[in-house]
């Protein structure tokens, strides 16, 4: 069992009357699934997560208790990639696409990430942190509790770095989800040299970005960035302590997922068009597949390769990719969803990949599951089965969310 | 213009400061969008709906005023195709389907049709409207302000009325959508045989359920109920006066699109697997084509047909088909979305299709736009940008819910 050690100091917070636990613990039932439970936390931290009947927490005169009713309490969600800092809208855009206008053709219209970049880089440091933090609240409230916000509409560099500034700010704002940073210079292509700009990346970029940034992330696409540049990026950042993540395999066919294996990138997103060589490559290096069901609907093409992943030994995330292009979308309990309709996960697996996935995908070990020792970053449901996650389609399932042991919303 | 008849008595409700208003009038710019607007309402009628600049509404000490503060207005939305009634879950089953259980398999392990008969059946009457109503509520929340909703989960005669009777009270009720009933003693297959239920259905069944109906309603597919059974059933129908629906080439082709058509039914649903002889034929009869999204996703198999139904010249409506079967789902915008993204509609055509489409498939003439004339049911959004109903990806965009010229929600 999960909680065979009662913690011996008093709970700040006890979660009673849990109908479902979804711990993640793969010794148990999947996901990870404990019938009438408690979940107990000290701190930031859970000191027990299993029967009510195995509990010997003890109860202090400041111990928050939070009654669910015979509710399900899940692990709060880790959405492991999202471009959340942006100004101005594409909602024309989305308005072409559906009428049939190509990529390429949007951005011959002045749309695409070009514009994103030109409304985004134009705005001050507060008017980016008005414009996140809306988003960010909307994705507390539907259970996230844990965000990566890349940077990538600035090409300047004090564009990026100021977006990325933006989204550090929120990480220490009360009420919102815990934010991860990744510094994304080679999204969409520069207006200027683009050999220039890569080698203004190379030294001046990532010697700014680094102290703000956990990760570096790259666009390798036909028409975006190529291999061999998004490798001279990865390189170069992982002396400077950035890990590394690739868009690879989107759009077409381009190599990012065999590139991620070899410079050993903690994840590898979107895989679309990846092969089963692209996949089989990817668990031998222990890269997490970073599945975007939103945007690829959106977009249309093939389905995202969930089951294959799985099949091949990828651990999986889902997360949201939210963008103001491709998928203005906050809502992890609709990746569920999608993650079982459009990419084959069966319901377990896909209430794991949007937290431990999600964890996975960051390098975090301390959250994603609920296990003693772990961050306390849990969802209290609307409903006694975690299996209405991904069943009720476009519903927030979210009752109470406990981000680090503490009771923070909606 | 839509407003250039002031009107002359005292509007009751007035809304104000309106961004953009999306009336549905065909002779301006799709979908019929006036900008900086105004929409009066005399008790549940609309008055006006157009300009500010052109408005002569006269403002009376009774008059609610309500500030849009520059937010789109749209049409409430009609949801043309549900099965709301139930009792019961199947998430189990959900599972089973994503592990690639077919819908035999499921059948033969207690699941389908059948699971959700034997809980509904049982139910009391207040069981039932308890159950609805909650759902309901979400509805209306999320910019339902009409709704249909279909019996057929009870086989019984008395299961049927009782599921019928449950959803008319709950079109009594306040702050509820408003209901229309559909009777569909054609759904799963009986326990006893299937002749005998029928010469039920067509004599006692129809003149119990006639005066509770608006609708008479078939299951018509392989495995259920064949084109004979369900012409015998609409044409019968007909004399008690209850308008035919058919839910047609849902997951094979049966042939029910072309009996909907030769029956002069108002709306053919599903049409996942109809041929393009099948949408000139509904073109042809003035059959609305119904498409639900939600369900073609959750059970993959084609996208729905929504571009070919257009160029056939067929309305199209977009529905939920909410049931705990095949697709848990109350929300309209998320169906918008899907209408975009699966089924080829342009943003303004889904957006329509919403509201406009479920009228035309319910042969409501009163509702579905923003006319002088016609029921105000209108959403006041949380954005000033009706685009954004289908751009912003399973969020609620309604912040207001004004149902019949009153403020009801959410």
């Amino acid at each position: 069992m999960t909680g065979d050690r009662p913690p011996g100091e008093a709970a700040t917070l006890v979660v009673v009357n849990i109908g479902q636990l979804v711990t993640g613990d793969p010794r148990v039932r999947a996901p990870g699934v404990v019938e009438d439970a408690v979940l107990a936390a000290s701190g930031d931290r859970i000191t027990y997560a299993g029967p009510a009947s195995g509990l010997e927490v003890a109860i202090g005169p400041e111990t928050i208790e939070v009654d669910a009713h015979g509710a399900a309490v899940i692990p709060g969600f880790v959405d492991a990639h999202t471009h959340l800092v942006w100004l101005g809208e594409r909602s024309e855009e989305y308005a072409l696409r559906a009428a049939g206008a190509s990529y390429e053709e949007i951005a011959e219209k002045g749309g695409g990430i070009r514009s994103t970049v030109a409304a985004t880089a134009a705005g001050t440091l507060d008017e980016l942190i008005t414009a996140t933090r809306e988003r960010a609240r909307r994705m507390l409230r539907l259970g996230t509790t844990t965000v990566e916000i890349k940077s990538g509409y600035g090409q300047s560099l004090a564009a990026e770095l100021r977006q990325l500034r933006a989204a550090r700010g929120l990480g220490t704002e009360p009420d919102l989800p815990d934010v991860v940073t990744t510094y994304l210079p080679l999204h969409g292509l520069p207006d200027s040299d683009r050999a220039v700009y890569l080698e203004g990346v190379l030294g001046e970029g990532l010697a700014a970005a680094a102290p703000l940034a956990g990760f570096v992330d790259c666009f390798c696409e036909i028409g975006a960035w190529d291999v061999a540049e998004c490798e001279r990026l990865l390189v170069a950042a992982g002396a400077h302590g950035l890990r590394a993540k690739v868009h690879a395999e989107q759009r077409t066919h381009s190599g990012g997922s065999a590139l991620a294996a070899r410079v050993g990138a903690v994840s590898a997103d979107h895989l679309d068009h990846a092969t089963d060589g692209d996949l089989r490559g990817l668990a031998a290096a222990g890269v997490t597949g970073v599945l975007l069901p939103g945007a690829s609907m959106v977009l249309g093409g093939p389905p995202p390769p969930g089951r294959r992943l799985l099949e091949a030994g990828v651990t999986v995330a889902l997360a949201t990719d939210c963008n103001p292009g491709t998928c203005w979308c906050e809502s992890m309990p609709l990746m569920v969803s999608l993650g079982v309709a459009t990419a084959g996960l069966a319901p377990a697996e896909a209430l794991l990949a949007a937290p431990a996935g999600g964890a996975a995908a960051l390098g975090l070990g301390d959250r994603g599951r609920l296990l003693p020792g772990l961050r306390c970053d849990a969802l209290v449901l609307d409903t006694s089965r975690w299996l209405d996650v991904g069943y009720h389609l476009g519903a927030n399932p979210v009752a109470q969310v406990i981000a680090a042991g503490r009771l923070v919303g909606p």
